[in-house]
């Protein structure tokens, strides 16, 4: 058997504005990064969102972002590595502080839109950001988004840090991600190839017929795509037969 | 000796706007109750604050406010007790996360201002915060600035509680604070025969000449007061011969 | 013939999150009222929702709420008559500012939620406002919701003002609104059938069945009710059967 | 007699932080920059601001930011030229209303920090915001901090523009600016012979010594510096024997 881990970015909706289909994917999926009232989130949604993914037995994760709620955290500012670095380790402890409220520990550290282009772009903000998570809470596990990003994490010996892949979200032949702001109803069928493929394989078809690697211990499922239930469901039904198992970032790194 | 605690507001600068004189107030005290990013405050200014309690040793806390930065926290708002909570919860998550940061343990948590009146006039708002404390760290000192909130306090036997007395703010007769926006400078003389007279005899004499009960384990100080260095020093001078020594919450209680 | 405004509350989206269907209702509306930036909207949406009820024709009016984003101006604060005051301008301001953009001028002003409640209970409070109004455009037409905002307003000779009514909110019979944060389908045939009793005769039957005098001169529909669009149509449909003709505020006082 | 502008960044307060010395500074320029609840500033400081620019006879101007008050509009950000006329556009909406309020009109729009640079580096940026401006107000006079930005407005015939120099900033040999921080005290006979430099011959000697060309029809100086009034008193005490006369911007252009 061959494990990967599921996640899926939760908690995003904000005071009266909901978002995404938390309740509806959070059962497929096996570790939640969850929005920190920076660029989504709020106290009360942080709050439930971590004993939703308690309630499906899955490893809690922050998801932080630029302060820029009106810009979703979208936009790069220009703002410093050790500027960066206070803004993650405040949103880790939002949200761990609901993990102690229901007394469950934190698994996970993904960093999301704009914060995740200005770490790959810069290694002087991802190391910044990394020693500040370690002097926190050196059991983390950092999920890395790109090579840029891992391969500053791999400078850590103390630090967990894992590769990510996605699959309804199309690559680049350099590897790349085309990202668009909506994502659309995906091919059930392509996303499952696209899943075995990465899981079995390491690695993934671009839309242009190039194969190419990606070595991802965890892939990622946007939950507020037009169809991300039955994506998941298929995956749920088919991973048997490929000797595929989920599992929690923390029981794979 | 009779020990008591001097606690203080800190972290209230916010971004490029600075308030208060941290620097100058935090070697005089041995509590810090730091403001975490609502009504005050900023992720730098929070750990910041908690880099300079630390080496003076002085104990730290969250002064947790409203979601009201305009207004300083000071305008109550009809919220619930469960979002009083989430509020409380989610600012000690923010500010022990930077504690950890540099290796050190929370102490306190003292609400603030319209968080405080609202606690004041409503035991089901005290218990919905203290209960939610309780459940994160239940070994937290609570700081009960009125006794409203400290009865409740007594409502929880696991709960760590404290009354807190003020020498910069005069008291009506019965027992209530007669709160200005600003403190001006205040007679060094009379805050010192106040301080002493709270630390020794557990009583205050009003502007109007009545003695009243304040069994304050913790003083306040005002660190924006006008000359509030000036009184924590001349505190400090006469502490000795009165036979006062000053200790950190988790130290007395 | 008789004349009724309808208005509906628009541009209740905010960044990444969307709120309402403002496209499927403003063509049914005669005045909308745009939020600007306090309780919802943000520079972008005001702008756009401008530009939507231009295209439509619609009088152009701004909804003012409370500064808590988080509780989408719902929850009532201890602001001053003159903080609510500025409060109201500057959105005012804001709103004004896109209808500028685009050679458009100001129809009216219907303030928001806890905004609305702080009115409807302070007489002071709701004179500040007008005042303020007043002094900046004495042209602008003042939406009351009940009748304590509707007297105050009285008051002021040289203010237009409107008395508002709602079919998709229950009444009670002494004429306060049962208001819930979700407003579910509603039965069309019902809401068609109070809309004709409002513009034609000026009143309302509970759900008790006591009929209750309500001179409206603009009735209210939720634009993010279940069936909105559809309950606008009916009324769209049968209107004309009744000799009722949609006028917006600005033709009607 | 020559006619020189002197503009100052006013209205920085924010609820209960103080910044700037406003009360100081107004009477002793001729233009005011009023921030508008983005970077800087709130619904009451900015009506006092108005307030105040108006009893000294001073011009009001909004002094549009990026909305990121935690870090006073002073990182760029990856907004696009719509987003930053937007953000613009409804900041002048904010002061504007104020002016109405107190029954006086709009004299100028001059960039701050972030905003400023962004404009500098992207005529694009700068397009979209002075085509906006236009269509709400062709009388608004357009401040450019640099030549890149003053010369995009040269290409709009019906704008009025104007160049503004720095005394209390040092300037480089290339013309851009030193920018740091905070502004300390400044030598008073400099800064007269600077401001005398500039309004007489158009231009400024350097710290290192060259002169360059400095053709500015206003003159900033930093309310926050340390001796700004002690250099506006100086100016006012010399200027007529230089044959100066101060004139707002209106009056000038």
């Amino acid at each position: 058997m061959v494990s990967v881990d599921i996640n899926c970015d939760m908690g995003e909706s904000y005071g009266n504005w909901e978002m995404g289909n938390d309740e509806g994917v959070m059962p497929y999926i096996t570790s939640a990064n969850i929005a920190a009232d920076y660029h989504a989130g709020d106290p009360h949604v942080m709050r439930e969102t971590v004993a939703l993914a308690a309630e499906h037995d899955v490893g809690i994760g922050v998801h932080p972002g630029l302060p820029d709620r009106m810009g979703f955290g979208r936009r790069t500012m220009d703002a410093s590595p050790e500027e960066l670095r206070d803004f993650v380790i405040h949103q880790l402890g939002g949200i761990r502080v609901f993990a102690d409220y229901y007394d469950l520990s934190m698994q996970h550290v993904k960093p999301h839109g704009a914060m995740y282009t200005m770490l790959s772009q810069s290694a002087d903000h991802t190391r910044a950001v990394i020693e500040g998570l370690l002097k926190v809470d050196p059991s983390l596990v950092f999920v890395a988004t790109d090579m840029n990003i891992y391969n500053v994490a791999q400078e850590y010996d103390e630090l967990r840090s894992v590769f990510e892949g996605f699959i309804d979200i199309d690559y680049r032949p350099d590897g790349s991600l085309i990202v668009e702001r909506k994502v659309g109803p995906r091919d059930t069928d392509l996303m499952v190839e696209r899943f075995v493929s990465m899981a079995l394989d390491d690695e993934i078809e671009t839309p242009s017929g190039e194969v190419i690697e990606m070595p991802a211990d965890t892939i990622c499922i946007h939950g507020d795509g037009a169809n991300a239930v039955e994506i998941l469901e298929a995956i749920h039904a088919e991973k048997d037969e490929y000797g595929i198992e989920l599992a929690k970032l923390d029981e794979i790194v």
